[in-house]
């Protein structure tokens, strides 16, 4: 697993073959084997096959064409619905509606996925994670009819892989993101060292080159992640974690 | 790996072997694979040997015993401050300082916690996460130095599994958690059916018992995720996203 593992790469190119369900379901039922919360199971997943139904979610993921091309999507929520419903029908008041449950939930759907992804990877399915699912959640909640206390979080879109397979991406050396002890935060010097190997590939040096900026920094800030993106999204979620009963 | 999973089951309680640092280091290594928000890698890991700071950490954990006596606590960080020392160094201006980058961060810091977790499970590891992280960030900061922009979200304690190996605990059956193309509500006869088994269970039943509670859900609710501790930590930790400067 671990070899799979080093040699991971997303995947967003699939080839015509579907996903037989029984394996879709032999591998969500291993994921619910991940640690979770007190084994509440804060989470659930939704499974989209319906082309319709793609067609309807890709907006909602700026239409990047992994939503319609992959055969399986898989949205993750965090969910403390089911959780609720069961504790009301036994005599019990769940006070679940607040943030410190939607952070379980969080990372209980979180676990749960990744916990897919290396199961799938292993199988020799590829996949590539949405992040696009917290910035529309307001949207995915109405097309896949998400009652309150449930909120999605992120998104994969699956298939087997087409060839030729992409090149894997870079990290950063294991020093940048492991500290010892307490945190050691980082200096100028630590900085250029830790994202030199990055800023020097190629491949990066072509996408400054390409978007006409100065820094490999820039094309994030000024085009990908910005700043007034960022906080619009930030208001958007704001408001679904109020609508789906998880903040006041 | 999938048979690896199959028999998983959290770990507490650790023989006095401990964790090569080479080893750590290339499981941690292997979790940087990883998918994350547009490969920012938006997550740091804290470790700790010194048994001094496991007993300063120990109380934020409600003193589980796991902490002082694992060989290793990894505090698993949302952390933009990285990436933003390196944006502001290379002329660029991140608007980091939201929602929306918390939740990107959380996200990256939890499909590495539980990569990682794949990786040490399959090495002969065991483990055992602690939610208590986002419960009492605010004291995890203060004693790991965790600067703005870093948020401390989940914590694993790591070692080898000391024999006998708890049972495994029970799962929801999969259709509980898995919703076909929409999300399908649960009605009165879909909870009595999903939570039948583990209501049924020896080990919950017993739960029930001792606790003197009339259903297993009043011991979730009443006893370990009451609804006063949720709000004061839901407070606590909405002070900790203005603090560490993710919310204005």
């Amino acid at each position: 697993m671990i070899e799979c593992m080093k040699k991971r790469r997303t995947i967003r190119q699939y080839t015509e073959q579907d996903v037989p369900e029984e394996l879709l379901c032999e591998l969500l039922e291993v994921a619910s084997r991940a640690s979770n919360t007190g084994n509440m199971q804060l989470y659930s997943v939704v499974v989209t096959r319906d082309p319709e139904r793609k067609a309807q979610l890709a907006p909602a993921h700026f239409n990047q064409p992994m939503v319609t091309s992959a055969p399986v999507v898989l949205t993750f929520c965090a969910d403390a619905n089911r959780f609720v419903k069961w504790a009301e029908q036994r005599k019990a008041k769940a006070g679940f509606d607040n943030l410190q449950m939607f952070m379980a939930a969080t990372i209980d759907a979180m676990l749960f996925a990744e916990a897919f992804a290396e199961a799938a990877e292993e199988k020799g399915l590829g996949l590539c994670y949405l992040g696009t699912t917290a910035y529309n959640a307001d949207q995915i909640i109405k097309i896949l009819s998400l009652p309150k206390l449930v909120v999605p979080i992120i998104t994969i879109t699956l298939g087997y892989p087409a060839e030729p397979l992409p090149e894997q991406s870079e990290r950063l050396p294991l020093a940048a993101i492991m500290h010892q002890e307490t945190y050691t935060d980082y200096t100028p010097a630590s900085i250029d060292q830790f994202y030199q190997e990055k800023e020097e590939l190629a491949v990066n040096q072509e996408f400054v080159r390409i978007n006409q900026k100065e820094t490999l920094a820039q094309v994030f800030t000024d085009l990908r992640y910005t700043k007034a993106n960022n906080e619009h999204f930030s208001e958007v979620l704001l408001q679904v974690l109020k609508d789906q009963g998880f903040l006041k």
